[in-house]
Order: C-alpha cells, then structure tokens, then sequence
C-alpha cells in the first residue's frame, strides 16, 4: 500500500495559469475563436500538465497489460484463454495491430505480464508483474484479494517508474489484452453505478445472444455474491475487476503521479482509468480518452469520468488501437497551439518583410 | 466543356475484385473480424482504388481553393470580404491553420485562387485560376455564369492536372478559403435536397440570431429569383453556388479520373463535392469525407453522398484543417490492411522461428 500512497499524495493538479494562458493564445490565433473545437481543449489541457505553450510529444509510449480471468469458466467469451499468452508473444514480434498502429503514431509499445495464465520466459522482453495466473471466476466468489489488487494497480505505478528510468515519457497510452476482460469490466461499471447489468452489457468480440444472456446473468451473479462496494475503489477492483484492470488503473496514477498525460483505449482501458480516478480524482485532469468502444457500457464509464473521446471508429479491439489512433490528434494539438500564428504575429511578420 | 467533358469520359469504377482482397486479409488478421471498425472499409476503399494490398500515401497534396462572394453585400458574414486575400498570402506564408496542420499530416498545401477580389501578384507561388473577382449577388440573380461555372469546374481539373506533372498523387485534400462562403454551399444543399432553408442553415463563422434570419432570408431569396434545377448541377453552381466550390467539385473530378482518392474537408469542400457526384456518380467511389462539420446543412449533403466522416472534432474553420487531420487515418488505414499480419502469416513466423 505503501507505493500506492506515495503516489496519491505526490499528484498535484496541473498549471490552471498555463491552461488559461493556452487559451488565449488560441483565442488570438488568426482564425474565427473556437474553430479548432476539441482540439483546442486537448492542447490548452497540455499545457497546463507541461506547464509550456510550446508542448513536444516527444517520446510516445503505450503499455499493453495482460491478465486472464477466472470468469471464462462460464463460457462468457467466443475465444479460449490460450489466446492471452499467444497474443502476448505476437505483440513482442511486432505483427499485432498495436504494433502497427503504434509504428505509425511514433509510439513504443511496451507489453506487461500483470496475471497471464501462462508461464512466460523471464528473458521475454516486458514488464514481468505477474500477480497471478489469472483472476478467480468472479461468479463464485471476489477475482482477488484486497492485497492483491493493490499489488496490481502498485505495478502499474512502478511501469511508470521504470519506463522513466529510460528518460521522460511525454504522452502515455494504455491498452489491454486478456480473454473474457469485458466481464469484469462491465461488472466495474455496474457496481460503481448501480445501473442494471443488461443495460451496461455489450457482446464483446461477437457473443451470440444467448452468449450475451449468459453474460449478464454471470456478471448479475458477481455482483451478488461479492456485493463490492461502490464508495471503496479497492474493493470494486478486488471482487469483479481483473489484475491487468488493476495494473491499467496504476498506469494512470503513476502518469498522474510524475506530471504526465495518459491516453487510455476503449472500454477495458477505461474501466482501469475509471479504478484509478475514483482513488484519485486529481488523475482525471491528466486523463484524455481516446475513441469511443462499441460496448455499450464505455458511456457510461465516459459519463462517470466526465471525458469525451477524441474519435468513434467502431473499433472494438483493445490492445491500446485507440489510443495509438487519437496519440496523432493529440500531437497535432500541441502543434495547433504553439505553431498557428496569432494575429499580432501575422502583422509583425508583415512588417518585417 | 471539353475538359470537363474528357474527365468524366476517363473516369472508372475502383476495382472491386482488390477491394474483396482487401477485406479477405483483414478477415484473415490475428484479431476478432471487423474489431478495427471504419478503417478497415477505408483501407478496403484504397486498395480497390489503388490496385493493391500494399497501398502508399507517399505524396499527399491538400488544395485550398479561394474566392469571394457578392452575396457578402448582404451582410451574411462576420468578417469583412477583405479577409479572403489576406488569407491567401497567410497560407503562402505558411503560418496559417491550415498549413499547421497539414505539416502534422505530411502534406503539401496549395493554394488555388478561383475568385479573389483582389489582384494577387502573378508571382505569388499559388494556382492562379481566377474566373473573375467574385461572384454576383445571388440574392439579386445568377452568382455567374453557366460558362463561368464551367470554367471553375474544369480549373479544378487543370490544378489535378498540373499537379500530377510534378509527379504522382497519392491522396488528395480539398479545402476552401472564402467570406461568405457558408451562404452558397448552404443554398446547393438547400436546392439538391428541395428541403426548408431555415432547416438547413447554421451561423457560419458565428454570426447572431438576427444575422442567421438574415441569412436564411437571403438564401430563400436567391433561391427564388434564380430557381435552380436540382436535376442539373451546373445549374445549381451557377446560380446559387461560387467559384471556389466549383474548383472544388473539379478536384474531385479531377482526382476521379485520374484514379486518385480524394478526401474532402468541411461543409464548403463537401458543397463541392457534392456538386461533383451529382455530375459524376462513379467520382463518390473516390471520395472520402474527413470531418462533421458544425454546419448543420453539412449533415444533409453527407445523407446525400451517403458518405460518413471519419471525425467529429467540432472544427469549422475550413482550409482544409478537416482533411490534414483525417489524412492521418487513412494514411493509418493503409497500414493495418498491409502490415497486421494473418493468422497464417503468424504461424510460418513461428515455424521459422
């Protein structure tokens, strides 16, 4: 717990004088006030973290956390949790579409071991955290322990630690893999919101109709048997999330933490940023989201959060795919801001040619 | 006629059997079918266009058509007419929006002057295509022309064409730069659709209440005096439209028949495409819209190309802002149907391996 702490209470909220100095700036640009929508925000928000006008999204890194769950005992996604390990080492050979979509938004991608079921060679090159083997079947009794789901959420704090390590990280991105993750995400969302479960539930990578029914019945059932409550983050976490949830949750907190924006993907993701603001509300004010996931519970999560993604292209893939996508938006903010002459500096270069 | 008469002759269909291809791999890909969303279908798009699985958008090339309006004497706008020249030599200087943007995207900008009513230097390093210096009133007759309109069209073309003469274009972006310009595109939707001015109408670069009744009166007006042919494009064009959009709408043309996908900006770029496609169907198969644009007549010419934007950033700037950010998606597009690889693809890796 003691890591988790020292986080929370290094978090300070951004520079409200360099947000505002952002916006007028932007507002003096040599174009009709506000026209740049979204954009502007984005970039007046970066300032205020960056504490500059002139903000450089120099090193890009994505995190991919991956864990497996308990819960697909229930039969509650169409692929087997083999595939977890298997998609691990395809994002470590670069072929995986994070990879892709990383490559073209100048991102790394650094993939974390936060509970596959699986035993990963110690030499493969990602952040070994492994909590453990998997998540207990949420539907019989909590996915974890209490301790637990502070270890997950400390190692996710200590990625960050590590890839500062290397030099500063100025924009981080979070994704997700692990077979039957939209459970316990929706699950999160329930039990923070206390809305019913059929209305949060979505089909994840393509469950039938039935598929969905046993779904919300499994996630109904979680729900009652571990009655989580909504006021504790801690306990949500431990009794329906996940281990990778938990370490995407530690993500934002240690970007929080060290003054660094953090982008997260689609609805798994956001269920970890979700984790990691009700600890910490300060951590919404480096929180951009990214695009907006087909499942239905995403809104509700964006709701909570009070956050508009940057993008809705249907994806419904995880990996950190969104959040590669909007990095691009949110490098061209920081250009729209510093770059677009104002209307005094268009004149003095008038004047000087 | 002739030119524009040869272009639509030249124009084909993209390849369907490459675009079937395309889908094929990304059905193939180590990843749930269909989870990357919209960008798959624009990366299905490209390859039918481009005749290959392995689609480049090495040279991209945003077009900025401007002109000016004699329907400004009606007080439709918030700036003064004067606005439009000085924002073509911004843009040749290079610290304009749109230049910014297109940066971030690795575009080229060119500026072509359809109708400014100004006389701009024959140096100035700009397509020089002016028509004349401005359109007519339309609240008071005809805007131009119908052999004005023509000539607009196929200026548009020779821009493609002379663009081309430096070398292959492998995506191109229109965008438009004129005071007033909201007014005309809003009267070409207004005479296509047959639909309530007052319906179609919004506040351009932010004109009042009272401004946006006005607007609404005038464009009634000119819709009335010049009753345009909805089932006649250069009708419309001419009547109740501009040279700047008629340059655009010969982009699109242009970039049709030469076999160029073409990405259009916002509500006055997509006035121009529309007038192209009512022209030339088979040019909507080269089309791609970037951005909703805040415009609400913008909606309804999207219905009417049956085309969805790939942003929603709240942009209504024009320029061309639109098409530099939605670039970067279709640039992305490009690699996720290339380079994320198949199942099969995955297993000789780790046969090999």
């Amino acid at each position: 717990m003691k890591r988790l702490n020292e986080a929370l209470d290094r978090m300070t909220p951004p520079s409200v004088e360099w947000r505002e100095k952002a916006y007028e700036r932007l507002r003096q640009q040599a174009r009709p006030a506000g026209s740049l929508g979204v954009l502007e925000e984005v970039g007046a928000r970066l300032a205020g973290i960056a504490r500059t006008l002139d903000v450089h999204l120099t090193r890009k890194v994505i995190v991919t956390c991956a864990g497996d769950h308990g819960v697909c005992a229930e039969g509650v996604s169409l692929f087997p949790a083999e595939v977890t390990p298997q998609m691990v080492y395809n994002f470590v050979k670069g072929g995986a579409s994070i990879n892709v979509l990383a490559r073209h938004a100048g991102a790394e991608v650094k993939v974390a071991d936060l509970g596959v079921n699986w035993d990963l060679e110690p030499d493969l090159p990602i952040f070994h955290k492994k909590i453990r083997k998997g998540t207990d079947n949420l539907a019989r009794g909590p996915a974890m322990t209490r301790d637990a789901a502070v270890q997950s959420i400390e190692a996710g704090i200590e990625i960050v630690g590590e890839l500062l390590a290397d030099g500063p990280v100025d924009l981080l991105g979070t994704g997700d893999m692990g077979i039957g993750n939209t459970t316990p995400s929706t699950a999160i969302i329930a039990a923070f919101s206390g809305l019913p479960v059929d209305q949060l539930t979505g089909r994840g990578t393509g469950v039938d109709d039935e598929g969905l029914r046993r779904k919300v019945a499994v996630i109904e059932k979680g729900l009652a048997i571990n009655q989580p409550d909504p006021r504790d983050a801690l306990d949500v976490l431990a009794k329906v999330g996940g281990f990778e949830i938990g370490g995407l949750a530690g993500l934002v907190i240690g970007a929080a933490a060290n003054g660094i924006p953090v982008v997260c993907d689609g609805f798994i993701a956001t269920a970890g940023a979700l984790v990691a603001c009700e600890l910490a509300p300060v951590a919404r004010d480096y929180l951009f989201t990214s695009h907006y996931s087909v499942e239905v519970g995403h809104r509700y999560m964006l709701t909570r959060l009070d956050r508009k993604p940057l993008l809705d292209l249907q994806f419904r893939l995880g990996e950190g795919t969104g959040a590669a996508a909007a990095m691009e938006l949110i490098d061209m903010a920081t250009r729209i801001l510093a770059d677009i002459k104002t209307f005094e500096e268009v004149a003095i270069q008038d004047a000087q040619a």
